[in-house]
């Protein structure tokens, strides 16, 4: 058997982040992160990266059963054969949301095993992986590295953990696995159907949950790749999405999954009357920007206002007689009515948002599962992001030079992840669709808490209020002039809601400590978020 | 955009060969080919192999256009842009067999630009690449490795080339491109469909010939991937079995091959009377060695014995009401009726043989296409080739000690291609499927002449005068006994042979100079081929 050896997990040893530094976007961020030394933000398209991918190490079909049968009885088994020992980084994938069962079941055994000072890679967490906060509090986790919806950004927030967070889209996932900044030991893949080889696939069994695009990178670049299933099936496993030969171990378990829970609130059409406005606005500027054209592309996400823009622009197309090439999943039923009915070719899916979506791409050739590496990954020959016409996203602040935060609020904590939102300002017309304001607190701010989207790849603002478009794109404002649209100065909206808010957010109440960075999609350091005051 | 400074090419200063050694088969083998050091073949499963895979250069978007067209006006444009100089390397695909027209094309254009010295690494030549002999006499092409099928065989034979040939398995060229043992400059791949983005399929367009998945390694891990389509698709081109994001750039031309020739004589049932028998014999076998059962899998390739036996088998499974769960192509019109008639869930599939496998992998999703990845590459996490239950080859000598040769003939000369022979020989049960003797010279050797599989490997071997399986494979002899085939050892068969040619083929009249070598599936040196005397 290939024998590597590995050195001690650097932040073991390291700080969790020392020596601040200026980067190209004006924000301090920290030079060396639990122990690994960074590269500052050097501006959109300012960084060349050198060197070459990481080679995972080289196996032997000698050292694997001729029969194909991989399977081990149990996690601890699989995590015992891939030499789980303190220091290690453990990743996990996020296509069952807040319905996962088996990064929990991994990190809980693997604490039972008596490790210590993990590092936990997800493509993101839920509030279900709130106990991995007593984890860390025991040693074992020693942090994560992945988006933090809910508790444990709190967590975080508050410095509590022990190391440092880092926060990455799903391409600089990607890209930071195949540059190999991020040297994952010990991957996990939770699979609604598999083979004994290893072969998996999320379309189908009673867990499915769609694609298990975010769990490739894993497949390829990791040193170990346990396959966890609840669903044997006999080789093959078709289709076979992550590739057994990629595969060291399979661990049959009751369920993976629950995924009735991969549905979450945001995959509701809204019914507030200001967000129904906001994403008509959107659907009308799309149209008279003419960007709504045969053969155009889209992608919207899964919140209530992108859902409702949706519904919105189909009924634009139907009455234009326009047909899309393609839209963009996080897959919604809204999508997949746009596929059924003919108006648009394909919809190219990385995770599938509702049951409808993952019914689709179980049967419907047109549905196809894209990737991270397909779609996202900067460090890539190009990718698919910045092909797509129109890009309809939220965000938590949008600062007046159309900066966007989605990561944390404007009292400092950190409540989300970044998913594709970086990757997607990449296409041709980057829209924000947000309220004007959310609780009484202003979305349009001076100078946004926590930089996750420069600026110049945000082209236009959609509020209740108005739509500002970028002065950059000139273009655009060319395009609109003379519509009803109400166009508008992002500052005069700005203006207008803190008139009615009675003035702009209070700053957050933060220390000087970093708890956590934000990663641009070339894997430099965009931003930090720093402890709240106790 | 990323520099990589290359050193200069190992074969441009060393010599073809130099010192031999003793392998573990006994056979003499150069330590040093075209200037780079090999291993010696230390057994089946003996080679430990070391290090880390192979990492492409990385790349940034930023230097892709963001639009995602890639298409530059013309070949030798898109050599331009690859950065082609002396002594690179260039890799073809055969999926259009004796049909290719794009390996020509770019090797011309790379002549037309004045190179010198060039590695051509193609996975099979055919007669049609005869001209590439006229490219090594100008010194454009100092060598290939890969299949050499018929003309280029003979000139190598003839020690004409300049560098030493070296043929790999299918699987085995997987392996050396990614374990870094061959490093692909760039990357040629000829696309029956393709968008500007450089995703491509081989499945559509009418030069339609089936899976590319040949060209799947050259795409992973080549410095520049240039796509030539002749049939261009709006984004996306789905399936998208090559991902546009490893492509550097795309070429339109009028054809890329002609799909009619990728059927070749053989893909034809034998008419021979004696050969219809040893069919008959193979499928006999199978169905009273107890491996014929529900669930069972089994390979056979082209030729016509190995066709004549799928007609056999597909009765005897009808008569049984045996299904099995899949079938390896090379697919051909009979793996196609055993699906489409319910006789098998799936055909897992690395190249199309005929128009009828082409038709149907483009439009049955049950007919799979497979990569040397997932079925041959033996240094991944295991491979299909040993989870096949059966495996049906074919052989131009086989000797006493069950070591067979597929590659030169009992004269020396180099005539044929590996193709995934060796990988075969992994299945649970390999049977070679010859005929006693071809021409009048007896296939069934005391030694063979240049080996290309271990006879450990080989466990029965099947002629129109008797079935001899190898003692090591108790079990199957147990099995048959007391059937009536005709079940005799190797050498009676041999002796029976000799006795009707007048004795054993007239050994090879070969120099001491090398002039190819064949590589074993783990990129240990197996055996020499010799310059036959002038």
């Amino acid at each position: 058997m290939n024998v590597v050896t590995m050195p001690r997990a650097p932040w073991l040893d390291g700080p969790a982040a020392d020596g601040l530094a200026d980067n190209a976007a004006g924000r301090r961020v920290p030079t060396v992160i639990n122990g690994q030394e960074q590269v500052p933000f050097q501006g959109v398209g300012g960084y060349a990266p050198e060197g070459a991918r990481h080679g995972p190490p080289i196996r032997s079909a000698r050292d694997y059963p001729a029969d194909g049968d991989k399977r081990v009885p149990d996690i601890k088994a699989a995590l015992e054969k891939a030499g789980l020992r303190d220091g290690m980084t453990i990743s996990s994938h996020h296509h069952f949301r807040n319905g996962d069962k088996v990064a929990l079941m991994v990190l809980q055994a693997a604490a039972e095993m008596g490790v210590k000072g993990l590092r936990w890679f997800p493509s993101a967490s839920f509030p279900v992986h709130e106990p991995v906060i007593q984890l860390m509090e025991q040693g074992v986790v020693h942090h994560m590295e992945g988006s933090m919806n809910g508790p444990l950004g709190d967590f975080t927030s508050r410095g509590r953990m022990p190391g440092l967070g880092v926060l990455r889209s799903h391409g600089g996932r990607f890209q930071a696995v195949q540059d190999g900044e991020v040297h994952i030991d010990i991957a996990v893949i939770a699979a609604p159907s598999a083979d004994p080889f290893g072969n998996s696939d999320g379309s189908h069994g009673p867990s499915a949950c769609g694609s298990l695009g975010f769990a490739l990178a894993d497949s390829m670049y990791a040193d170990h790749v346990i396959v966890v299933t609840d669903n044997l099936v006999p080789f093959p496993c078709i289709p076979w999405q992550i590739q057994g030969n990629h595969v060291d171990s399979v661990v049959v378990v009751d369920s993976v999954g629950d995924p009735s829970k991969i549905v979450s609130g945001t995959t509701q059409i809204t019914r507030s009357p200001d967000r129904l406005l906001i994403a008509e606005h959107v659907a009308r500027f799309i149209k008279e920007a003419g960007i709504m054209r045969d053969g155009f592309s889209f992608q919207a996400g899964a919140g209530g206002i992108a859902l409702a823009f949706v519904a919105y622009l189909k009924e634009l197309m139907k009455q234009d007689g326009v047909k899309a090439r393609f839209v963009r999943g996080g897959s919604t039923q809204y999508l997949v009515e746009l596929l059924q009915e003919g108006l648009t070719d394909y919809i190219l899916d990385g995770q599938t948002f509702d049951l409808a979506g993952v019914q689709s791409i179980g049967s419907d050739p047109r549905h196809v599962a894209s990737t991270p590496l397909t779609s996202y990954n900067y460090h890539g020959k190009g990718n698919f992001a910045s092909m797509v016409d129109a890009v309809v996203l939220g965000a938590t602040e949008v600062d007046v030079d159309f900066n966007a935060n989605v990561v944390t609020h404007s009292d400092g904590m950190l409540l989300h992840g970044i998913g594709g939102w970086q990757n997607c300002l990449f296409s041709g017309c980057t829209i924000l669709a947000v309220p004007s304001f959310r609780d009484r607190i202003p979305v349009l701010v001076e100078r946004v808490t926590t930089l996750t989207g420069p600026g110049e790849l945000v082209d236009v603002v959609v509020t209740e209020r108005g739509i500002a478009i970028n002065p950059r794109r000139e273009d655009l404002l060319r395009a609109v002039e003379g519509s009803t649209l109400p166009v508008r100065p992002i500052a005069d909206i700005k203006a207008e809601v803190e008139a009615m808010s009675g003035g702009p957010p209070s700053p957050p109440r933060t220390t000087d400590r970093p708890v956590a960075v934000i990663k641009w999609v070339d894997g430099t350091v965009l931003d930090t978020v720093w402890q709240v005051e106790p």
